[in-house]
């Protein structure tokens, strides 16, 4: 009961910080992506591809959440993208108080879209705002089309489900219909692509919403 | 600060807990194993192939540690196992008390091993004893071999890493000989195999090197 109530004081804290980074994003006109999904299921690849379709559109900017080493960071940089790392030092997830205090090393003025890519799992980061936009999750093929029911709230808080490791489909056992039927279950509005990072291929669809959410919001600034 | 304090208090409680266990498994010369992976690594595919292999010669508990749901749980029962489900209702592990109120579900006098499947999460699953004789964790090719330097605290707690999904190895970008030798740097100790639970190649070592642990533990009960 001590543990519960700590948490839930914890997610509180979280939520005010969260609330003042939004703010700042909203005054500087910046979208924010909150990137999650199990290890190895591909958000750095996806960052990668949605920077090449974007960047001649759009000033983008990228922040990376590991609990320990640069590796993702270093694949961000040698793209010439302006990149932070957060080291989480052990904790599970990214907060709004560790994004909060990564923002000095960007001028916000010179960005459109911020992308911050969770430490891989698919349990706490869905709990934790950090003042994005939206949440959007990956699930990679070999993962197994059992995900959404085992671990629903990831699938309730994202905006966008993008299906990953497409080209793996024919060797894996990996139900398409059961994955995106029992996502939507969960969460009716879930918006839902089928990509491979690997191949390149599925993109558009996914580029397109993604341009269209930016612009909406980018309109509704003054 | 204020929350390190706390996580570490919870940690101390948890340790207390996880050694009554172990007092109780040893008591009734129980062998256990905490198994461990990112979701959809295949947790729940090796306990059912080492069931098989097993069942003959030992006799085999298991708890399914999950979010919610009882998938997993419902697969083990399949095969007239004994089996209790733990719903964590959200935590993102088991933990020693989790165990604890599982147990007056077996007559643990009738169980050589109790394998305990916990919950899909390569971080905070290594953070608490059970109880366990042993961590074992599964690593799957398509997750990619910058896991170890990714998640180093998983593989330096384990006892044994099995990389699963070696039928996918031409299909992924995984460097095999990369994933052992970064696994090996965070823990000289670890005991390495390579298996398909889909194909169910690979398996003669495993279970050869499981048997000889929990026979050197039977041997060292009175």
């Amino acid at each position: 009961m001590m543990i519960i109530k700590t948490v839930k004081n914890i997610l509180d804290a979280n939520d005010r910080i969260a609330q003042d980074n939004r703010a700042l994003f909203d005054a500087k006109k910046v979208f924010v992506i909150n990137l999650m999904s199990s290890p190895g299921a591909g958000k750095t690849s996806l960052v990668e591809r949605t920077i090449e379709a974007l960047r001649d559109k759009y000033r983008i900017a990228v922040i990376e959440g590991d609990i320990q080493d640069t590796y993702d960071a270093e694949r961000i940089a040698a793209l010439d993208i302006p990149v932070t790392q957060i080291n989480t030092g052990g904790a599970c997830h990214i907060d709004g108080n560790m994004i909060r205090e990564a923002l000095p090393n960007f001028d916000l003025d010179g960005v459109d879209l911020l992308i911050t890519e969770n430490v891989g799992n698919l349990v706490c980061p869905a709990e934790f705002n950090v003042g994005e936009n939206m949440k959007v999750m990956i699930l990679s093929t070999p993962e197994g089309a059992d995900k959404p029911r085992k671990y629903p709230l990831m699938f309730h808080e994202s905006a966008a489900m993008i299906i990953n490791k497409m080209d793996l489909l024919n060797y894996v056992d990996f139900d398409l219909e059961k994955a995106k039927k029992d996502a939507l279950s969960i969460n009716p509005n879930l918006a839902v692509f089928t990509v491979s990072c690997k191949t390149r291929e599925g993109f558009e669809p996914w580029i397109a919403w993604l341009t269209s959410q930016l612009e909406t919001f980018r309109n509704s600034r003054p």
